[in-house]
């Protein structure tokens, strides 16, 4: 009998070239599919909602698992992990519809990205959070993410390589906010191009230096121009949290 | 000239045999005598305020050194930072008077112990919070931890080897919270004897699964007996937060 799970897993992606599967390199996506080779006799197929770059974690990424098999969710969970490296561990699993797949259907994905900013790094942040030295203006940062909000050509904001139909995507909240001296840039949206969260941690970064004017922001996605955006922040600030259906 | 630095120190402990000097392993207080050796012509001496223990993390480490040097506390902390290693870093320099030693004249020392506390461990918290798998009654550990307050004799808590005068300790603060999961216990006090702050987080845990009554640590620390008190919980929950002089 055809059964599909639906799995949620948190990775520390440090180690990891990302999520998708590759020939040669240490994935997310390939240590799942070992761990899936050890449990089930049948043939498989492993779906994954978001391709995270290397370096990139997941608290809240999903994946599907179509098999003829006949273990429960909660049994599959502990074989999985049990067989998983220490850094991915599936947070839940559980049966989905017959027709349900990780990758398509997605409404919504929600990103962290968090800046360490401060004169000299804290280690205990060194693996999940950009280390930024120059002082960032907070508030100018905020000012500047309520330009992003609503539907809009993003294509400025996504890296060359970008093979959707359509460069238009709907940011429903962007905050930005500042604890313990991470500033955390939460983002949710229908979904992202390429590199599109961390084109905009890096432009809002550029904005709280004073490089780029808060107000500067609605003509910058209007050029559709990735030379008027600022730097593609680096991969181990972003965390995927959430993915809905 | 002869100075006196005190510096604040942060590390990551997991790759460190905890902070003091040993000959074949490699220790945070090593790693700052090397990086010293690199700065200093002139003899030095440094000191700790805290020997923490192998995989024991650290904000607030105080640690002195003396020397005949002339090098401004800024530029100190940006040398050391350029020669130590990226999981230990220098947060603040500053002069000291003549006679400051690290190791004495603390007045308050501050811990936290992380707890994870769920079905599954996150691997976002695996490098400096112990994961807990059995569900822990937090305010059974809160109604506990109110009778720690106060000075003791805390042998119970205390691994065999200690070797100070007294075994009395003032603890002014014990507190259990619980945010995204973690079990947070922050306890201040005036000194600690040996994995003091361990036995007693292993205690609380043995109280909020329910093998010990919050009403029985009183007759547990005055029967001075370490058979009576909980395990010792591992060193990666434990960070070294704040030391006062």
């Amino acid at each position: 009998m055809k059964r599909v799970y639906k799995l949620r897993l948190a990775y520390d992606g440090t180690n990891y070239c990302g999520w998708q599967r590759q020939v040669k390199q240490k994935t997310v996506e390939g240590e799942l599919i070992k761990a899936c080779e050890k449990i089930f006799r049948n043939p498989f197929c492993v779906y994954g909602a978001s391709r995270t770059d290397s370096g990139v974690h997941a608290v809240g990424q999903i994946a599907s698992i179509e098999v003829d098999a006949d273990i429960t969710p909660y049994k599959l969970r502990g074989a999985l992990n049990a067989h998983l490296p220490k850094d991915i561990v599936i947070q839940e699993a559980e049966d989905a519809e017959p027709d349900f797949h990780a990758r398509y259907g997605t409404k919504e994905k929600t990103y962290i990205y968090k800046i360490y900013n401060n004169e000299v790094p804290l280690p205990q942040y060194a693996r999940d959070s950009y280390y930024y030295h120059k002082p960032l203006e907070i508030e100018k940062m905020q000012e500047a993410a309520a330009y992003f909000l609503g539907e809009h050509d993003f294509v400025a904001f996504s890296s060359l390589g970008s093979s959707f139909k359509t460069s238009n995507r709907h940011i429903y909240k962007l905050n930005v906010t500042k604890k313990d001296g991470i500033i955390e840039i939460l983002v949710n949206g229908n979904g992202f191009l390429y590199n599109m969260v961390r084109i905009i941690a890096g432009t809002l970064i550029w904005v709280g230096t004073g490089r780029i004017r808060p107000e500067d922001i609605p003509s910058i996605i209007e050029s559709k121009e990735r030379k008027n955006t600022g730097h593609t922040a680096p991969a181990l600030g972003l965390t995927l949290m959430e993915v809905k259906y």
